[in-house]
C-alpha cells in the first residue's frame, strides 16, 4: 500500500526498548512515512538531549520541529494528528477512558514486573517479578475478552491503543519466558492473548519491529547482568 | 451560578488524596453536580472494590452505573464528556500532547519527591526528596511561563489540565514546606508559580477542596510516622 504523503517527521528509538516501538508502530498503522534516527546513547545525542531535556529518554518523535516526548502522548498526538489509516483510541469517551486506564495500567504497575525477572539478583526477587507479571497477564486476558469481544484486538478489528501499549511488550515477555523457564503467555493460560500475540506480530504495521528474542536475550544480559538461575 | 442539569454521577475520594481531588475540581469547572462519597478505608467500601477491583483506590468515578478509575483518566473523560465550562484539555494537539506530557511528569517523577518527605525516615532521604521536589518545581516553574504565556494558568484564562493535575498536590506541598522547612513555591524561586498558586487556590472550582494546612499535616504524621527533624 501506498504511504501517506511524506512528513517532517522523525522518531528517535532505540532497537531493544518497548516504549520507541510505540510511535513507528502507531506510524505504520497511520501508513505515514517518516525518518528513524537509531539512539547510539554513548554518548547520547545532541538531539535526544535537545529534544527530551526532562528525561533524555527515546522515544522522541519530532513533527515539523516540534518535540513529543513520552511512548503514550506520541501515540495519542499520533491518532490526533494523522487521519489515515485505523483510529488508535475507540471513539466512544468510556471505552477510550477503558483502554487508557489500561495503558496506565501497562506502564505503572505491570511493566516493573516484566522489567523484574531480568533485573531479579536472586530467586526470590525473580519469583516476586514472575507472579506480578503472570497475575498482570490474568488481569490483561479478562479485560482483553471484554474490551475486542471476540475482534481480535484491544482495538476491535484493526490495531490499537492497548494493543500499542502491550505488544510491544511481546519481545520481552519472550525474553523473560526463558530467563524464567516459565511460560506467561501460552494456549493454556492465556487463550486469549495468545492468539492475539501471534495475530498483532504477523501484522504489516509490527511484524519487522519485534525483536528477536536471542538478540534482545543478549541486550538484556548485558544490561543487568547475568539473572538468577 | 446555576450547575448542568444533574446525571448520575458518583465520585468515590478520600479528603487527603490530590488524587481524588482532581475529578472534582474537574466537575466544578464543568459545573457539574455530582455526589460524592468520603471512602472510610476500614474496611474499604464494596463500592470501591467493586468498582475499582485492579487498584483498589480512590479516585473512581461513577457515571450511568460504569466506573472509571485513574484520576488523569477521569479528568479526560470529564473533558469529553461535559462540554459546559470551559475545556480542560488544549484544542490543538501539539498542546494538548505538551500538557499530556507535564501532567504524566508531575505523577510519575515529580510526585514520589513530594510525598518522599512526609515518608522520610532519615535526613539524607529527606534531602534527596527535597531536591528532586526543588528541581521538579523549577522545571515546572519554566513550562508554566511557557505555556501560560501570561495567561495566569497552564490552560490559559482559565483552569485546565495540568493546573488540575499540579494544583491538586498543593496541599501536600504546604505539608512539605512545613516538614522541611524550607520554600518550594514562593515569590523568589518560583515567582510565576507563586502566583498562580494563589490564583488556583481562590478559585470557585476549588476554594472549598484544598485541606487545610495544619489538618493535612497530622494526617501526614499519622500515616507516615514522625518524619526526621
Amino acid at each position: 500500500m501506498a504511504a501517506a504523503a511524506a512528513t517532517n517527521l522523525k522518531v528517535i528509538g532505540a532497537w531493544a526498548s518497548p516504549f520507541a516501538m510505540r510511535p513507528r508502530i502507531a506510524l505504520n498503522v497511520k501508513n505515514v512515512d517518516y525518518e528513524y534516527l537509531e539512539e547510539t546513547f554513548a554518548p547520547k545525542s545532541e538531539l535526544l538531549l535537545k529534544s527530551n531535556p526532562v528525561h533524555k529518554k527515546v522515544p522522541v518523535m519530532i513533527h515539523n520541529d516540534q518535540p513529543i516526548c513520552e511512548s503514550l502522548v506520541i501515540v495519542q498526538y499520533i491518532d490526533e494528528i494523522f487521519t489515515s489509516g485505523s483510529s488508535l483510541l475507540p471513539s466512544d469517551p468510556y471505552d477510550r477512558a477503558i483502554a487508557r486506564f489500561w495503558a496506565t495500567y501497562i506502564d505503572n504497575t505491570w511493566f516493573s514486573s516484566l522489567v523484574g525477572i531480568a533485573k531479579a539478583k536472586t530467586d526470590e526477587e525473580k519469583a516476586t517479578a514472575s507472579e506480578g507479571l503472570t497475575a498482570g497477564l490474568a488481569l490483561l486476558e479478562e479485560a482483553f475478552e471484554k474490551i475486542s469481544k471476540g475482534k481480535g484486538f484491544f482495538g476491535g478489528k484493526t490495531i490499537g491503543y492497548v494493543d500499542i501499549a502491550l505488544g510491544s511488550c511481546l519481545g520481552w515477555i519472550r525474553v523473560a519466558e526463558t530467563l524464567s523457564g516459565s511460560n506467561y503467555i501460552d494456549e493454556t493460560i492465556t487463550p486469549g492473548l495468545n492468539a492475539w500475540a501471534d495475530r498483532f506480530s504477523s501484522d504489516d504495521a509490527v511484524k519487522d519491529l519485534i525483536p528477536d528474542t536471542e538478540k534482545l536475550l543478549g541486550f538484556a544480559k548485558r544490561r543487568f547482568g547475568s539473572p538468577a538461575k
